[in-house]
């Protein structure tokens, strides 16, 4: 058996998320169904981060272990000719036979783009939240923001920002970076939210967005931040869920990475 | 009657075309009947530019008559909220009745954008032609781009860069700018043509984005863009026609605005 490691983009509005499900177009299926048309074998296709539905990636990583001895072009170029358009494999990389991302993961980062102005755009619609308001043209107090970013930097507990049926018991998680880039893309309306952190719970980039904005409307006290980053914040405490199509997995920086090499 | 034009927003990929046709899904068509259900009556709405299926428009016009008195906010936020998210009314101001933006255009303004690099690019696709090889990363001679791009400019006859069944036979244009941007968007793998002149024929500016392409790929001498802006050029001495997801059309400068206060 040969280890794989690709490196995945996609546009995630026509899935329903990174995990395999019955009945359902999910990336790890579609993934599967191609390298399975290259391997002649069926493969168990190793995911670094579950995405939910709607969520888009530049840099998803996932590992599997091929049947056959193709080298890293082979899979990338193979797989992209079956690949929908809304999926691309971007790179391909030898790994260990076994070998599973989820664990080698050292810190990822996630865009939410936010859409501010009078009115929406049909064309940035896809891959942003817009919150635009009528009677003001930025409409986001950026300081207020910043203030409630700054309180999420650092270990905390984060159990107020996550999805409210996560009932996993470790909730402590680090935030290294959260920084506003105004004008992303070239756009003075949009508004992008960079989160970088070792590990995520569920729906937990789009609570710190949701939350973010509430500051920046005013609905949300930026001091309230630092209460409910602790063993008793609750999940009512912080701001809402924003929509998944804002989100991008930007990218997964790995661990010391294992090469058949060694 | 009360004259209205609008400044209108487009996704281009599920309409066929800025033109009513029965049984299609256009932009006339779309905002026509939106227009029509606040403003009890039919009405004709008289586009800028006629763009193809597929185009994008960050600033189409069109104006029409309308029988209700409504300001221009209202028609803004009114017809937005009736629009499907494909598609916005960006701004609307008074004009006289009957005026046509179609005989007021000084110029209009389009963006071509190319995608290269060694994968396509799942986010990037709906917005971008995707030109990239697979032996080179950059793969498009930008020298050769813009020495092509300054043999445009200036007043031609234009009858080699339209689309071959377009029979109308005052061919002479003026491009007054083609500008080569490189890292459009942030992103370094996308290079913008943006193109402003002030009259378009049918598939001109996408085929003027194929000869770019083509003399960047070094299957068309840019020496030859000279001989074929004559009375005597053919459809096939230029380029390919890019496909219509690619571009955009960004702006439109009207000429002397009438309004109803003068």
């Amino acid at each position: 058996m040969f280890g794989v490691r690709l490196t995945i983009a996609y546009d995630g509005a026509e899935f329903a998320g990174w995990a395999r499900q019955p009945g359902q177009r999910t990336i790890q299926g579609t993934v599967e169904a191609a390298i399975e048309a290259m391997n002649g074998a069926a493969v168990d296709l190793r995911g670094a981060s579950r995405t939910d539905a709607g969520v888009h990636a530049l840099g998803q990583v996932a590992a599997f272990d091929a049947a056959r001895d193709i080298p890293p072009f082979g899979w990338v170029h193979g797989l992209n000719s079956e690949l929908p358009d809304d999926l691309a494999i971007v790179d391909a990389a030898e790994c260990r036979e076994g070998y599973n991302p989820r664990f080698d993961t050292r810190a990822k980062t996630y865009r939410y783009v936010v859409l501010r102005g009078r009115v929406r755009d049909p064309i940035a619609r896809g891959g942003s939240w817009y919150v635009g308001q009528r009677q003001r043209t930025r409409g986001l107090d950026l300081d207020a923001m910043r203030d409630a970013a700054a309180r999420m930097i650092g270990t905390h507990d984060f159990q107020a920002l996550r999805a409210a049926d996560d009932d996993r018991e470790m909730t402590v998680r680090t935030i290294s970076r959260i920084e506003l880039v105004e004008g992303w893309a070239g756009d003075e309306r949009l508004l992008a939210i960079e989160v970088e952190g070792n590990a995520f719970m569920r729906n937990m980039v789009r609570i710190i967005a949701g939350t973010l904005v509430a500051a920046g409307r005013g609905t949300l006290d930026p001091a309230r931040v630092s209460a409910m980053l602790t063993a008793t914040g609750r999940r009512e405490d912080a701001g809402p869920t924003a929509p998944a199509h804002g989100l991008t997995l930007v990218s997964i920086e790995l661990g010391r990475v294992p090469r058949l090499t060694e």
